[in-house]
């Protein structure tokens, strides 16, 4: 008789977002008159730019003639994709990055998820707290995080750096040394993330202390403060000790389009096996690319006029960002956020949990919004509004809050 | 100091279709001046059908206005594409799977690597030999395939199947009962298949000994035969004993779209856990569905306009299986397959070994195909042909076989 990965069943509860579609999805069922603003899930709203578009109708076409159709890609991306990567993120900010260190995959989420497979079973990993739930859960799956105790809920083997306004959302190093670091910076889901210095301090941390950064970087392209890095490879050293993931998600509103690439530099060894050749493999025999009209679209973003209308998109949803920052705080909330990142992180009031003040906002304002806690124990109290919406649902959202 | 997971290491060489790609470019740098004509890698190269296209269009439109873009897809898969799924895949055939059974992915390679991850990491897997090389690769690299040995070419802890000329390529129960059993039908790379009683009786087997089989559907579009099963779930008692997947790629051309299915049915348990919530939790947790349009694309597969188009670009693929097993056979080779497959299964001449015999094509007739080794240690001897090239291609590469 089979077994199954017991590891599952240890997940409390089911995916964060899924949780939150099913709340909303029973009260609209109940109150079918309510119109509802989603300020949620970190989903994109604008439609794709007309570069993008024009680059896709093209891509189509060619899939429609035996002399341009594209079957198979090749494993780890289109040389066009990665040459523009590689230019325009890497090469343009001085890292020294390569075109076939890039891997091209279908989003930064399943990549964030499948990069724990590199790693030994017993390696220690540490988080930001709060995070993505996806790097833990991840490593739930595949048996890494002990117990999980639903009091403290905290895992027994997971490595917790609270980022709290206590510490201005700066994480800390942590008293036991971890294998596996995971930074997502801008930061989902605090809107908050540290300068190009502090980031320095924990790549020389990780190089020194023998451990592996994940950095996650899918809100790269919200950061417009002068001091805060584009990438972790513009810190000296960051090629021997991180990976780095990024998305088409949020730069580009490629959340339905499912793109995204991860950074392995050649010179990130272990005991002198290349990590660089075992994501080779992994990609080569567990991925069979992101399709081709898909990869044209990715390099549309970078094409000049796609570069500019993507300039008045990111615009578009900091301007968002804004209304929602002076917003709550006209209302006397207190908030983070929103300067480097399209997030709002703010403390529910009144000493409501997070999962309360979501039920609150849901029930009396018809606001979406995401509980704190779903990201992790410290971010119980807490709560994240995304920039995401269009800008009449996020000022009529903000007023809506403002009169509760 | 963190460590590696050292199953990685333990891989022989390289993927398969990857150290074909280098040997051929190899090839074709010190001898740019030679056409080769490949009917190896399982690629197609007749362009999407028209009614494919018409919708990509249609849906790339959509994603240009905010009105009708799409975001994030919902985890497990538009309803639109799981109902069209549904309705022709199985209701149309009278096997009892609900639209929620239908889990929407970027891919059968995916999914079949990605199965694993469901079960204990002690379970014992049984695979046909030879077959598609994923499904013991993905199970290495989770460490459950004990030691490789390189005379045998099997894995200690791996139950193999051998499916040769002399048992006619149907594969016999295992002396040592399996929990995991990988069927591929009609299988790669043999390009044979069973009949649905042989199939039935693999289903009972299943049920009788708590195992699982996991049923590649891949190829199924190319069954010609009236005896032979289109789905498993055909099979009385499939339910509570077999995953399906299947993928647009052969029947379809989606080979660079990226777009498949698996199917876990809501009856499927192991000691009371379903398998089905299972799968779910890992779509939600470590995957962010497929892109809208291409799963639009995958609605109008299914249209009547589609269906009619793709039945012949069936008929044209299997119009080349017929030129190359009547000409092999003309030229004096053993073949089988290409009756419900489009791969040509030949023995190798003069004994030479599968990788010879591949040197052998490229260099005097430059033409690739794949060696059966490639595909498992029952795989020495015989070589693949696809017929997924040009017909002119096809009859161009027989014809310089022949004149050997």
């Amino acid at each position: 008789m089979y077994q199954i990965n017991d590891n599952f069943q240890k997940l409390p509860g089911s995916y964060l977002f899924s949780t939150i579609a099913k709340k909303v999805n029973a009260y609209t069922q109940a109150h079918p008159e309510k119109k509802i603003i989603r300020l949620g899930i970190g989903d994109v709203t604008q439609p794709l730019a007309p570069a993008i578009i024009e680059t896709l109708h093209k891509a189509v076409d060619e899939m429609g003639h035996a002399e341009t159709f594209h079957g198979y890609a090749p494993d780890l991306g289109y040389d066009f994709l990665r040459s523009a990567i590689v230019k325009n993120d890497y090469q343009a900010r001085g890292c020294g990055i390569e075109a076939d260190e890039i891997f091209v995959s279908d989003g930064a989420k399943s990549d964030s998820a499948d990069i724990q497979e590199l790693f030994a079973q017993d390696v220690k990993i540490a988080v930001c707290d709060p995070v993505y739930p996806v790097y833990v859960d991840s490593n739930v799956m595949a048996g890494r995080t002990g117990t999980y105790n639903p009091d403290t809920q905290k895992w027994s083997n997971v490595i917790y750096m609270p980022c709290t306004s206590e510490n201005g959302f700066v994480p800390e190093f942590p008293q036991e040394t971890p294998d596996i670091i995971y930074l997502c910076l801008p930061n989902n889901p605090t809107g908050t993330t540290i300068t190009k210095d502090q980031l320095q301090a924990w790549v020389d941390y990780a190089n020194k202390e023998g451990a592996l950064i994940i950095y996650d970087g899918a809100y790269e392209a919200y950061i417009s403060e002068d001091n805060v890095a584009h990438s972790i490879y513009e810190c000296q050293g960051a090629q021997t000790c991180a990976i780095e993931l990024k998305s088409f998600s949020k730069n580009a509103g490629f959340t339905g389009m499912r793109l995204g690439y991860t950074v392995v530099p050649k010179d990130l060894k272990c005991g002198g096996v290349s990590l660089h050749d075992m994501w080779a493999r992994r990609h080569g025999t567990k991925f069979n690319g992101a399709p081709y009209i898909v990869q044209r679209a990715g390099e549309a973003v970078y094409s000049e006029v796609g570069k500019a209308q993507l300039k008045e998109q990111v615009a578009y949803y900091m301007k968002n960002a804004a209304a929602i920052k002076n917003g709550l705080q006209d209302a006397g909330y207190t908030v983070f956020g929103g300067v480097n990142a399209p997030y709002i992180w703010l403390k529910t009031p009144q000493n409501m949990n997070s999962w309360e003040f979501f039920d609150y906002l849901l029930e009396n304002a018809n606001v979406v919004g995401t509980p704190g806690s779903g990201f992790g124990p410290s971010g119980e109290g807490y709560f994240r509004l995304t920039a995401f919406g269009t800008y009449e649902n996020t000022v009529a959202a903000l007023e809506r809050i403002k009169s509760l």
